[in-house]
């Protein structure tokens, strides 16, 4: 489907998601001829950069994010596109650049993307008002941290949609651009072979996790405000949670699955004073070794509050209170200082009820499709299959489900996949508003018990899965997380 | 598991089954180090063969079956096995030679092959009997035709079980050696996600095929008696119906096995005049070309009554009255001189009942199942996939379920796989007498009826897959049968 021509405006273009996702993320568009001769990328920073300077500045800081190193031809004919426009984001009197560097055509599809601390997205849907810059055709992209809380989520919501109508808006998740996000959904609902099985007759639970390797870097002054539990929990990991709980949308259209997405997001059973202390784990991470390098804990970082109560890990145990689910686990977690990055989905089946073979049941590893979106991306179903000869004994195997040998098409980074839908207007892997308040209000108990509760995180060793109450959450009900119930071979 | 030590005593010994198939098979299982040191096979002929003699046809005749060739060690130890013995099976006093060469110690386990015609079983058992050889460590291996109709096959039920015991008697269909078949029974039963969708709810028909390339070939003698309702039908195709439709059976012990076998052939919907005519096809080839090569109608082959009726083709769509299965169509069909060598069970399901994307449901190929069995054996889904990059478009696409890579364990051929559960003790995979005789009760009225019918099977050409009546039979359904129903690329 050929892309309409365009003006794409970064706010936060010279800054470092600009650099390291969303101008490679383009180049990679670029390269395979998905955009039109004459759409270009507008970059709008507060530092007074000639265009030679902000040129220089993407050679050395984009350039090398990008995957095949460009040949000199095809960076010269992107680098063509890029427009610096020097703009103070809170001063309207300074919009005039971008005024001038804009073109007037309606039919050119007009692109605000606010790589921006959310403290600045009022303001500058403001100016862009008053400017006369929020014209119909144009679409604005929000960055997380889309709120603290239900209160400032509310506000956010508010003051972006005075001045752009709703479906103008593009809340991005990236984790929900992931091509095995989008995979997950062909096979339940293109296949009749998984939907009847997607229920609580048949599965036993879920678990999703995305776990980091790295602290908490030289973002703690973000960081230490917010904690894992608003940085990953609300937003991603309540996403995928959506995207593997939600009922059949009637159609892919964005409202039919955000209207899906949202009923699971209310239907999430809440927390009580009591569930809260039984069904969440809180962590701060210590020292530790992580790939056998000495690192040091969360209040030993620089400029760290020396008794500082941010979580660094979350895991809790969600329900989902509706005919599907009722009773069935969902165990998110996230933490920093992980043993391992990884980001995962594991829907976990029931075990067979009955060993009809001359194996005990026990030996049957329960099937479990695992949805795999970090380091790499995959889907895979375990099977216990006849090992072949004589004997009727059954092993585990291990069958890849995305197909990659088989189609051979390459697959799409997710700001490529989700830059593509907001330049086409395909709203569908975006949340909408409705959508950031339920999570919030979910959320909002959690952290108000928290801030009440004078105990800190528990510790936990870096290079660990966390503190080991989270293994005891999970064990209480007879289950592990996954990489504790691998085999060894 | 350890065999015991045995005496395999094969009566048409020199014949062709034991050349091509027996023999090679016993010497896999030797190469693969299975058989106790001291195991001995003793074939029994008519001929009055010396054992050099024999041993030089082993040579000529069965050798080069053998799939790897043999080192001369390896093939030297095998002969060394090896025991003819000159009887007239149907002579007793011709059975001293066989008395003198076997083993009396009744830890030592005996069996006995009748690789000849069924007309002599009777006798055999008979002169086992009457010469003390039917003893209690006794098993008897029946290979078909297991009779031409029911009366028949109860009388031959009826002769071997006066002198053996129904758990001594071995009748082989060796569709059910195959790995495959028990790659079919671990998948069903070794894993949730399969039983629950195996049932009318989800399943919209099975069809089950066995084509030969070739002709009557030299068994126009036997064949223009029987048929390919008596030859395939009745045996193979209807094992392997009761294979994919049993309930689940309590274990794989041969009766709790073979009960959920039986009850299938006993629900089987019972034909009536007019469901006779409507549901079941026979067709006899004509002249036509087979691999680009000119071949003879049946009618010419030589030898061939000018007017036979014998049908060389049967398709039939046959219906199991139980909850699981009641309006699920079994399509069966086997023939000579098909367009292709092709024996599979397909196992399709339903539609997807909606279609979110922006496909049209029409552009979804419902998930099918495919066993296959000839040429190659094989175990595949076929499941809609999202195609990878930027669009939601799903492809069908193939997924092998045997995981033969992974396993990297070397699969075993049929007659190997039962000629061991023989020795072993093993039944699960050999039709119990009962079995037998349902099977027959269940097919004797098409018998009947076509006996009655003054009409010829339909002609159909050679390399082709049978007569037009075959496809309309399942067309009416609104189906097709899998090789008209695959996309073209």
């Amino acid at each position: 489907m050929a892309l309409n021509d365009f003006d794409l405006v970064l706010f936060g273009g010279s800054g470092d998601l600009a650099m390291r996702k969303l101008l490679p993320a383009m180049y990679a568009r670029d390269y395979c001829k998905d955009l039109p001769e004459t759409a270009r990328i507008i970059c709008v920073g507060r530092a007074e950069w000639s265009q030679e300077h902000f040129l220089q500045t993407v050679e050395t800081s984009s350039k090398p994010h990008i995957k095949e190193t460009p040949t000199d031809e095809h960076w010269e004919r992107f680098l063509q596109r890029l427009v610096y426009v020097s703009v103070n984001a809170t001063d309207v009197a300074s919009y005039g650049a971008l005024v001038e560097a804009l073109r007037r055509d309606p039919a050119i599809t007009r692109v605000y993307y606010l790589a921006t601390p959310p403290s600045l997205f009022a303001q500058i849907c403001d100016n862009l008002k008053a400017t006369g810059l929020a014209t119909p055709n144009s679409r604005v992209v929000l960055e997380k941290p889309l709120g603290r809380d239900l209160a400032s989520a509310k506000r956010i919501n508010a003051e972006v949609g005075k001045v752009f109508a709703e479906q103008q808006i593009y809340r991005i998740d990236h984790y929900l651009g992931k091509e095995t996000v989008q995979n997950l959904l062909a096979l339940r609902f293109g296949n009749i072979l998984f939907e009847p099985l997607w229920r609580r007759e048949w599965i036993s639970d879920v678990q999703i996790t995305i776990a980091e390797k790295i602290g908490v870097g030289n973002r703690l002054g973000y960081y230490d405000t917010s904690g894992a539990l608003r940085d990953m929990l609300q937003n991603h990991l309540l996403q995928l949670l959506c995207i593997v709980a939600m009922e059949p949308p009637t159609s892919i259209s964005p409202d039919a699955v955000r209207d899906s997405k949202l009923q699971v997001l209310r239907s999430l059973k809440r927390f009580t004073p009591t569930t809260l202390a039984q069904n969440i784990v809180r962590g701060q991470y210590r020292g530790g070794y992580v790939d056998g390098k000495a690192v040091p804990g969360y209040r030993e970082e620089p400029d760290a509050p020396k008794h500082s109560k941010t979580e660094t890990f979350v895991a809790l145990k969600a329900e989902i209170d509706t005919w599907r689910w009722a009773g069935v686990p969902f165990y998110l977690r996230t933490g920093k200082r992980m043993a391992d990055r990884l980001a995962e989905i594991v829907v976990r089946f029931k075990q067979i009820p009955h060993s009809i073979f001359h194996q005990p049941t026990s030996t049957f590893q329960p099937n479990s499709l695992v949805i795999r979106l970090q380091p790499d991306e995959g889907l895979s179903l375990n099977l216990m299959a006849k090992t072949p000869g004589d004997s009727m004994r059954l092993k585990q195997a291990e069958l890849e489900l995305d197909f990659r040998e088989q189609f051979k098409a390459p697959r799409m980074e997710a700001y490529e996949r989700l830059l593509l839908d907001v330049l086409r207007g395909q709203l569908t892997l975006f949340m909408r508003g409705d959508e950031l308040e339920a999570a919030w209000e979910w959320v909002e108990p959690i952290l108000n018990h928290w801030e009440q509760d004078d105990n800190s995180p528990l510790p936990y060793a870096s290079g660990t899965w966390g503190p080991a109450a989270s293994s005891a959450l999970i064990g209480r009900d007879g289950l592990q997380w996954r990489e504790e119930a691998l085999p060894e071979d």
